[in-house]
């Protein structure tokens, strides 16, 4: 059965068989529903279903819709809000009180902007604006991603310590001037969720209200180990194995972190989350930027995955993760933008151009080679995120009985004013795609994209609400709430200053030398 | 006088006081001829100079045009015809046998494409398609650059050693089979320059024919000291400064360079290039990836500048170079793209936001922190690639009795969906804008780019033709050499692989550890 027949001069069918299979020439994608029922050359396709409404042509590319595996589904992204990058750990503050936009309004507009860069599934790691409404706002998220019909992981955010830095909130306010901690104190009352939240049983309550949902799946979400207790963090694990959902943290973002772990449980980030119990196949653990050879090989064997996010990495001044080692020791590696990619356009093709060169480790007078290659990061965009996002094998590649989830790659374009025939399809999308040559994008069956138009809703006119309201003033808690925060930046830098200082390092990859 | 005002909501005019000045708010710069006469507010010069055509609105900004410190002026890139990115030395040989295009086509396409990128001056560091018609060649790339209207810095060609790899050709031709030796030497015979040809006549005729154009210079261009002799290097410098022009050459790209100057002249790099009397400020290298402290503090006293290509960097397995250390010691940077930028679209403000990210150390368990600022890049940019360029004090500022080399930024279209209004016009750039924001672009007074579209030729027509000359086969020399080289490719990558094994490095940058 086949009611679409999807076309391409060719299709990456299975990214694991990169470069040297998993490409059909002159082929098609046959579709029923939202499932894909075979996959084969064009003209026996045609034959078989003459009737199948036929999409794409001899001038596309036919891939499998890419995975945003790490994101906080930021429309207006931090740039735009003026919101300077800086060292994580500071930065952080500023991310706490930065201007809170219309949740519903901006993940609608986060989660069309993916659509229309080749993105079918997105996995959401939850925040929320308005601390004093969980529920809310995980329900303007939830609701909006629906609305525009993208595939979601949505962690919504459990969280329980270490608020302003890497040590116990009233630690921390004791040690500032007695104005600004009373008037933070004061603040936060007016930030507290309502009596009787509990952020475990709002994770189980959506698991069960979106557990016959056909694209959203929820995860547990416990934010990272800095900021979770080991109750949560074991309290996740658990209730996340009996209920057979997957779990989606962040971890050793910074090297600060990783000196956190080593100085406070004498054990390395991800051996303590091991510990803990929280790892496994059905496990993300998103940055591992500051992984060293004992987290790496953790992971590995517990089958745990990581998601990488080289854009943000740089700007926030985390480095490079040592992607080249995690899959050399065949770690599960999917691609995150996390809201932050260089350019803030959330343009995953160019995203994956970038993880593919920072990790193009120089030869000669250096410690490490190995480096991912084309094949790999187009398997990583795809594979390795249905892997971390938990929806496995339901999609990342165009195969019998896979959901239909896909892009139309405008060939023609790509090849303007030239490219040498020989050009392999995935290295042509490797080395020149971006958004603007994303055609048409399907997510489980339906055409949401069409010639680059979002085909759901009127996207100017969410761009234009959602700047209306941007300009609007924050709700006097939360307005109360950043004001108060504000002054104790210094102290929050401060306190990373005096604590986190020099410490040992042995690179995997080395970009230059003093000698 | 001014027969020209161009407008902006902000005019950035002097990138050196950025980022406390050099902004002129509601401003306006009056340009008369190639020459800017007057930059200040808007109302005082409209005032002024009533009857000058207006260009530009309060939905602009005003910058400097960009320099782009070192390219090959390659319109269709390496990626397009089809080659993959490799470490440099072996990549250099698919160099050399890469699909001739027409020279004057490609260069035109190329220079094209940089104006509407916001580029108004190129530092071309000169290499032939075809290796016998050295005159030609330059001939073909300075009137396209001619017809463009683009400013130029041109640098031809000069090499007179190690082809192949650092070491003799002779020697390393008896090093191969025969078979594939004889073919090189055979095919090599073809491929020699006209009888009598001399690269420092051809140089100094160059120079005395655009002695006085009012856009394009003539720069010395020893192409690298491991593929130039010391006499030739010695020649460059001496003549260099008898005719009073700059230098440009390549300098320590990638770690094998660095380990045979150690090994070969037991000096560093740019040590013995001062020995050659080959620096000073009217020199500049490119890429110096491999800069040690030494290379750096010598630049830094001889006034020598850096053209740093990260990307090119990055896709030819360079790492990064230490720009950060560089600007501390006070050494002038300059950023190029080399023909070779990530995304192969010679995209200039795509490049700035790479350069500002991959420098952004971690804090914490590092060696080295600081970090160029936004403000930094911005300067390299501009200021630093007009030094470079050795055009100096004529271009990279909007500043009375400079040349009126502008571009107009569309801040409307950069601001959508929203921007926050208190982010400023450098920071809106450098986080935000790439090429398509670009609506105007002059150079020395004439408007080539006009909301977006290139004025002086039919760029299409430009495109087609040269895509199907792209189609043709080369020349029967050229076609004889590419064949007898290609099966050399092998023993010039085991070359490198036995001879350059790994040396000791200590990392300026720290991006990540094993431990």
């Amino acid at each position: 059965m086949a009611s679409t027949l999807l076309r391409g001069r060719w299709v990456i069918s299975d990214p694991a068989q990169l470069p040297d299979g998993g490409i059909v020439d002159n082929g098609a994608v046959a579709i029923e529903d939202d499932t894909i029922t075979e996959v084969g050359g064009y003209e026996t396709l045609k034959a078989r279903f003459p009737d199948a409404k036929e999409i794409g042509s001899n001038a596309h590319i036919v891939i499998p819709g890419l995975v945003n595996a790490h994101d906080h589904g930021r429309g207006i992204q931090a740039h735009r809000l003026g919101m300077a990058d800086d060292y994580l750990e500071p930065w952080l503050l500023d991310f706490w009180r930065a201007h809170p936009l219309d949740t519903h309004l901006d993940t609608l507009y986060c989660a069309i902007q993916q659509l229309k860069a080749g993105i079918t599934t997105v996995v959401h790691s939850g925040y929320w604006r308005d601390w004093s409404k969980p529920e809310q706002e995980a329900a303007d998220a939830l609701e909006a991603y629906d609305e525009v019909g993208i595939r979601l992981s949505f962690a919504p955010l459990a969280i329980d310590q270490n608020t302003f830095v890497y040590q116990d909130d009233e630690t921390f306010l004791e040690s500032l001037p007695d104005e600004i901690a009373n008037n933070i104190r004061g603040a936060l009352e007016g930030m507290n969720p309502p009596p009787g939240y509990d952020w475990a049983e709002h994770t189980c309550a959506l698991i069960e209200k979106y557990a016959n949902h056909p694209r959203i799946q929820i995860l547990f979400g416990p934010t990272g180990p800095e900021w979770c207790s080991r109750p949560l963090l074991e309290k996740s694990a658990r209730l996340a194995k009996e209920m057979g959902v997957g779990i989606h943290a962040h971890c050793l973002e910074s090297p600060i972190q990783r000196d956190f772990f080593q100085r406070t449980y004498g054990q390395c980030g991800v051996a303590y989350l091991r510990d803990c119990g929280l790892l496994g196949p059905k496990t993300a653990l998103a940055h591992c930027t500051w992984f060293g050879e004992e987290d790496i090989a953790i992971c590995a064997e517990t089958g745990t995955s990581v998601c990488h996010n080289a854009s943000s990495n740089l700007r926030l001044r985390n480095g490079i993760a040592p992607v080249a080692r995690m899959l050399e020791l065949g770690v599960n590696v999917g691609i995150g933008m996390d809201s932050f990619s260089l350019n803030s356009d959330d343009d995953m093709l160019r995203e994956m151009r970038l993880v593919e060169n920072i990790h193009h480790m120089p030869k000669g007078g250096v410690a490490y080679e190995p480096c991912p290659s084309g094949a790999d990061v187009f398997r990583m965009a795809t594979l390795g995120g249905a892997k971390a996002s938990t929806f496995d094998a339901e999609i990342g590649a165009l195969l019998t009985g896979r959901q239909a989830d896909a892009v139309l790659i405008d060939y023609e374009a790509l090849s303007k004013p030239y490219l040498d025939p020989r050009v392999t399809p995935h290295d042509a999308i490797l080395r020149l795609a971006n958004a603007s040559h994303v055609d048409t994008v399907m997510v489980a069956g339906e055409l949401l994209v069409v010639g680059g138009v979002y085909q759901r809703q009127d996207e100017a006119a969410i761009a234009r609400r959602l700047a209306e309201l941007a300009e609007q003033e924050p709700a006097e808690h939360l307005k109360r709430f950043f004001e108060a925060v504000g002054p104790a930046r210094p102290y929050v830098a401060a306190f990373f200053e005096k604590n986190y200082g020099r410490s040992d390092v042995a690179p995997y990859y080395t970009v230059n030398s003093s000698r």
